[in-house]
């Protein structure tokens, strides 16, 4: 039995997605940011980071969104989520996931987490102004250059739509305008649209 | 063959050690930073994020250092780079690699590239005084939690030791003192002293 720690509106989106969509057995356990339970005790020994989404395995606890869709996508491959007989696509499926983790969610996290890169209320809002541009600039480089369409990889769905999806749904909130991306809003659409989407969201409601 | 893009001084060793340590054939190609060919239209073309690393393969190009030691330990498997037959092992390096990909080196990058995240010279200023602190803390949480030691992994070698080792190398410069992290500092030592190592940062000098 797997266990997800997730917040909702957090990148753990992503993996609870991911086991819905591969069609595993999870349980799921809210991570109250509110009262800052990432902080607490209990939840470092969990995930040292302090932060979601947590994977608890039979074997011991996985981090980091990327690691997790590919855990997901291994476990399951009836599912097909992720290209695992091919290399070079498998490969190009983690650039690209690689690419949201450490270049677009970062982009994202500065408008309300600059306090992890400086200490000045002046420079973590001048972090703050910047996020739109930043968001902006990372979703047209991923429109023109990542995102073939009418998924990630072209024909073929994977665990990267998901992750995609999930950071989509930032973008309003981030001061970027979806509609400026049309293969990425279509994307969207259709995730929104699915039946499982739909039962995740409300399940994190 | 393989072409590997690189920088001297960048995240881009990783996956030149990789190449090395799996036994490829590879040819390497500098991009140089101080011209900034990085983001000339020639290198765009081959990397749209104008970053290094970035591997040219027969198939295409891959880019993100997480799934360049990925995708080379798969093309290798008789190097045994990574635990490919154990998903759950497997999902621990990309957890690891992913948490130094997001967290760690994005730290560091706080410390020459703030102007990625803000335009004020006084917020650039105050990301660059808040970077000892925070490598500090990661590799406080390295030690202390995700290396098990003598490797990342535990008696078993991967490509989480070639990625550690090539961001503590960065550690002085950052104004964190190793010494305060024995594991990573042995780990360290111990790969300044492998000649595959010295070959390599011999090609990049």
């Amino acid at each position: 039995m797997l266990t997800l720690y997730y917040a909702p509106n957090t990148c753990a989106l992503a993996s609870h997605l991911a086991l819905e969509f591969a069609g595993a057995e999870y349980a799921l356990e809210r991570v109250d940011f509110a009262s800052r339970a990432q902080r607490s005790e209990a939840y470092l020994r969990i995930n040292p980071t302090g932060r979601v989404p947590a994977l608890a395995t039979p074997q011991g606890v996985l981090t980091e969104t990327p690691a997790l869709l590919l855990y997901v996508a291994q476990c399951h491959p009836a599912a097909g989520l992720a290209p695992l007989e091919d290399p070079f696509l498998l490969a190009r499926v983690q650039s690209f996931n690689s690419y949201l983790a450490s270049t677009v969610h970062v982009a994202h996290a500065h408008r309300f987490r600059g306090e992890r890169w400086a200490d000045e209320p002046a420079a973590i809002e001048a972090m703050k102004q910047k996020v739109p541009a930043n968001m902006q600039a990372c979703f047209r480089l991923i429109e023109d250059s990542l995102l073939a369409g009418p998924w990630v990889l072209g024909e073929r769905f994977c665990i990267s739509d998901l992750y995609l999806y999930t950071i989509s749904e930032w973008l309003e909130a981030d001061g970027v305008d979806i509609r400026d991306f049309p293969r990425d809003n279509a994307l969207r659409e259709r995730l929104r649209a699915d039946p499982r989407v739909q039962r995740v969201r409300a399940a994190e409601a």
